[in-house]
């Protein structure tokens, strides 16, 4: 089983453009990958593909390659073993959700985000292709059920936070104590304001 | 175990009167609500909680109590025996989710909603109140730690998607086909446009 997480470098999280600058954007998407990789049990191989060469430093043995075909041509490749990919900017994820995601009894496992996307796929059958992007969950699960595969959908709220947009960035917040991205966000002014519902707030630093 | 779900009827889904009028809200609501009842399993008793007298009809018993106090007063009262508090507006659950979730070991389960809220609530130790409102996902967290109970949280994506904004209503679209709700919503003139990422949109009818 190996574990593969796509991330890209350049001009990351684009739609928090209102509240980071590019420079602080790239440092949160490299917190928030390394958050990912911090809830892969160690005894699981972890390969983050990237179409650029990056400089990534890590407290674990981590496998680094550069495709810069699309995303679906880059992973489609490595489907010749089992593998599960998981998104890069997951930092709500932990070991046991991950552990838990990894054991499911399936061909296919997916586990849904929000807008329809997918956050974490696991790929048993070496037949199976991936369609990211635009409503990937249903394109997975009509391949999966065109394939006739056993297929099982992952059901967590904590994987189906991927940070994309202001709200998000506040469910990061309520949730993320000590993680590396959450200290980030809290280092460069974001907070939670606790009146009625809580909201973000971002003080000058 | 008994069930207990609070509903308002009287001007309900406020953040969502920029895309239908109260008379549309008040049926969505009701066929959310229908939707709740239908995932809760038939051996397990069903008490809603309202301010007001209402007329609902459903294809299984219900208990209905009108109750005009505060909604903590309400369910505190109720915490005599073992009760789970499952709102009204989580139209994706089904009864495989309500069946996990109840079953659940320990004194208190709570299933976060989004912006700090608690979606489901189990509630086995009677000496627990409940504090809704404003973060309440953390102040029941706090209780349980303060009484040092044991507690679990309980993580679902599908438990997690209350209906409040206009960004729910994307996700009941998107996985909700056939709940009565989504029947609802699409005989309006709502449906999922699949562009780039799915939006919603209202056709006029």
């Amino acid at each position: 089983m190996k574990v593969v997480i796509p991330f890209k470098a350049k001009n990351p999280k684009s739609r928090l453009s209102h509240l980071m600058n590019e420079r602080e954007r790239v440092e949160f998407a490299k917190c928030m990958l390394f958050d990912v990789v911090c809830s892969i049990p160690k005894s699981v191989e972890v390969l983050i593909i990237t179409p650029e060469r990056l400089n990534l430093s890590f407290d674990r043995e981590v496998g680094l390659v550069v495709d810069k075909r699309s995303l679906n041509d880059a992973i489609n490749s490595l489907i010749k073993d089992e593998i599960a990919v998981i998104m890069s900017d997951l930092p709500l994820l932990n070991e046991n959700i991950v552990t838990k995601f990894l054991s499911q009894n399936a061909e296919i496992v997916i586990a849904p985000g929000r807008k329809g996307g997918t956050n974490m796929l696991l790929i048993k059958n070496k037949n199976f292709k991936v369609s990211y992007h635009y409503g990937s969950f249903f394109k997975h699960l009509k391949i999966a059920r065109e394939m006739g595969l056993k297929f099982k959908i992952f059901d967590s709220f904590y994987s189906s936070i991927d940070v994309d947009e202001e709200s998000d960035l506040l469910e990061l917040l309520l949730h993320g104590i000590g993680k590396k991205s959450w200290e980030f966000l809290t280092s460069i002014g974001f907070e939670v304001k606790f009146e009625k519902d809580p909201i973000l707030i971002k003080k000058s630093k």
